[in-house]
């Protein structure tokens, strides 16, 4: 009942409506059990506190209301921890030990996937809630072999065997996994020609390749991949008609899991990954920050609207690092710089990927203020067309080696955001818990902590 | 006599104890009142999160322990809370409307003290203190009558008007400055030639001048000023015999005024402030960084200690707004980089003023090597040089225009880390909150609501 009431609102009614204030001060209003049936975890990568602050501002000066997020703060009605993320081999973490942290229970070297130090294979806690009878299911904008959701799903020395992660899913028997990642699973891009689609057919999934045949499915299993890699950043998306009708939205993607994942009595747990945030904190792009951060923070809206509906499901916020510790930094001029972030309409990715070597410094200076509303003068588009001659080292996920930094660089006196590094960082992260038995969440916590905890709140 | 067992321990009894676990998780273990009776406010000034971050793993891996400030969270002893830092014209305010906003309650713009944007001149938050009959004062590391103590207890226009301030405080009758600031009192260095330690004697004030002084104080009205303008860094301070001879550490300043203060029956209000954090970060300054926000750290658990005992202290521990952003980054060396920093014996203001023109490359790398174990190569060196004849704007407090930024960018490779400006961010802040009424502290607040949070939790 409670759960055909939530979906009959429907993703419109759900991004309006503010959250119904609940009894308890950290979600907890019906106490329907002791302890949780459901989890939803929900990882905004490479998450820094800037991330969480910039998104909040932009959403209060463009839209008058504060982000999900520090919304719960606002209505006390979650326990907050400072997270220590450090991986087994360094304070620094990347995602692959980040998550295998949460999904095995322990810190691993980075790069691995719940094998720990000493070859120890921890079972990963979303094995552990099917093997409970639950189901359970992944959402995310990157590869769904991508190290976030397969930390929770699989043990491999390696976050890059993608191909090998695709074909282990096949044998889990989960009911769910949504985003991106086709080169994984298609034999005409894989390096063994399997035909994963074929296989997982064979297995009772149902293949969902669009935003359309997404909103149809009612019922897992189901896999669903909806770009070759990962799905576009959600301001490249929203502002290009063909992307936003092919390929679904987090929050859709999210509304659709929970609907599919709760149709089980014995609960489920989910986890959500808004993978492109750090991505594009890798990049230094801004603008694809700050609006897959808000995307990020519409699918915690749809996650604490069911929950608080439920009465019975823990909900998870956090990240697993964070990168970049950007922020929008002190100047006469600091207000009126961050309000055109209001106004942007691409990445830098977007517009990198728009420029070659036959543009003249006009079309760049055209082009760059038609999509980012951000007027460079002729010396500046002369630096950014000759990085793509000298191109300089741009992190990661930078397959075409597009001149990221040097456009960031012109890029933080137009939106006074200044950026530390294109790296994940050390930095205690912030977690938010809300449900039953989030008040038992300590003020600090370690990151491999919450998989027992997780398991205690659930009774597993 | 709960007051006397805390001083009777002393110095070294308190830097080297846990704190005593408290039944409630947020300080109040003895329910004296309904409400507090004291009031210690603790601000690292331009805390960033990473600079918390950083000196509590420097502190982890130095020491063994986690930092004060980071137990209070491990051991669930207080109510945190993210804080919004805005000015009334900007998302990233300064020192002295952030200081503003919790000392009058309201928001004004950057550069005034208690003076709103339409000419409002809301009470200082210790005038309303002292007018209750309770004892208040201020404890700084740098001047009395910079911006955040003064915030606390006087309405300027300007906060760059420390003569004025200086003039002000003598008709205020507080009980305590301890801090620097001897040029804005000493008739040989005033503009208008008044002899204010004078004017202070007469009214019937203690002058103290040396950390022997200070020691030897036994009550107030005190005023007590140990460096002509900012007192010195802790890293250097702790590694020169002489410094640390004649200069008081905050946390020694901290412990003496909480003594004197706390002998009033009706209570007291005292403010303490790491103003220095937020200078070394003006100069992307990591080792002078990072040394004195754990200084800051010991006076946070000096106040801790007192108020566990006390049962009627509310401790709040904040800062007024980011700086920087720095982090330690993702790296293969990351650890042992990060590790340098154990060793450090002197801020990089230090050996910058120690470099002149006639230095050759050879001596730079000698000094710095021995000084901060950080052995820079020849072309470093040269450039470190360069930049004295060339030098770039290198944020506030530089009055020598020391080239901070050519050595900080040296150092990133180094110790692993970043920065991402030298100026104020407008990102949201940490807040801990300790004591009767700390557990009303919503999960999200902005900082000029602070101000009615006090005087409802004091009941005044």
């Amino acid at each position: 009942m409670k759960r055909r009431s939530f979906f009959k609102r429907g993703l419109l009614a759900t991004l309006g409506t503010t959250l119904v204030p609940s009894i308890s001060s950290i979600g907890h209003p019906r106490g329907v059990r002791d302890g949780a049936k459901n989890v939803i975890f929900l990882v905004s990568d490479g998450m820094s506190h800037g991330t969480l602050n910039m998104a909040d501002i932009l959403q209060r000066r463009k839209n008058g209301k504060p982000s999900a997020w520090v919304d719960l703060y606002v209505n006390n009605k979650v326990k907050r921890a400072l997270m220590d993320t450090a991986s087994a081999n360094s304070m620094v973490t990347d995602s692959a030990a980040a998550g295998s942290a949460w999904g095995g229970g322990m810190r691993v070297d980075n790069g691995a996937l719940n094998i720990g130090p000493n070859g120890e294979k921890p079972t990963p806690i979303l094995q552990k809630f099917k093997n409970a009878g639950k189901s359970v299911g992944c959402v995310t904008t990157v590869p769904v072999t991508h190290a976030t959701p397969a930390s929770f799903c699989v043990n491999n020395f390696n976050r890059n065997d993608q191909e090998g992660i695709a074909q282990d899913y096949l044998n889990l028997k989960f009911d769910l996994w949504l985003g991106g990642g086709d080169k994984y699973f298609n034999s005409s891009k894989r390096k063994d020609r399997t035909d994963l689609y074929q296989s997982f057919k064979k297995s009772g999934y149902k293949i969902v390749r669009s935003r359309k045949e997404l909103i149809e499915l009612k019922s897992g299993p189901a896999l669903g991949i909806f770009a070759d890699d990962a799905l576009p950043y959600s301001v490249d998306r929203e502002n290009q008609a063909e992307l936003k009708n092919k390929t679904p939205s987090l929050t859709e993607m999210t509304k659709k899991a929970i609907e599919i994942l709760s149709s089980n009595d014995n609960g489920f747990m989910l986890q959500v990954e808004g993978g492109k945030v750090d991505w594009a904190a890798h990049g230094n792009d801004t603008p694809a920050l700050v609006y897959d951060q808000l995307e990020f923070d519409n699918a915690v809206n749809a996650a604490i609207e069911f929950a608080e509906e439920d009465g019975q499901t823990l909900v998870v916020i956090t990240t697993d690092h964070g990168n970049g510790e950007p922020g929008v930094f002190y100047g006469k001029k600091a207000d009126s710089n961050f309000d055109r972030l209001q106004n942007v309409l691409c990445s830098n990715e977007w517009v990198l990927n728009q420029i070659d070597k036959s543009f003249t410094p006009g079309q760049v200076i055209e082009l760059i203020e038609n999509s980012q509303k951000v007027i460079l003068n002729v010396s500046e588009a002369k630096r950014v067309l000759a990085s793509y001659e000298n191109i300089e080292k741009s992190g990661l996920y930078n397959p075409r080696q597009l001149p990221f930094k040097s456009l960031a660089d012109f890029q933080e006196k137009h939106f006074s955001v200044h950026w530390a590094n294109n790296e994940h960082s050390g930095v205690f992260v912030e977690l938010a818990m809300f449900g039953p038995g989030a008040e038992k969440l300590p003020g600090m916590i370690e990151n491999y902590k919450l998989h027992d905890f997780i398991l205690k709140t659930t009774q597993l």
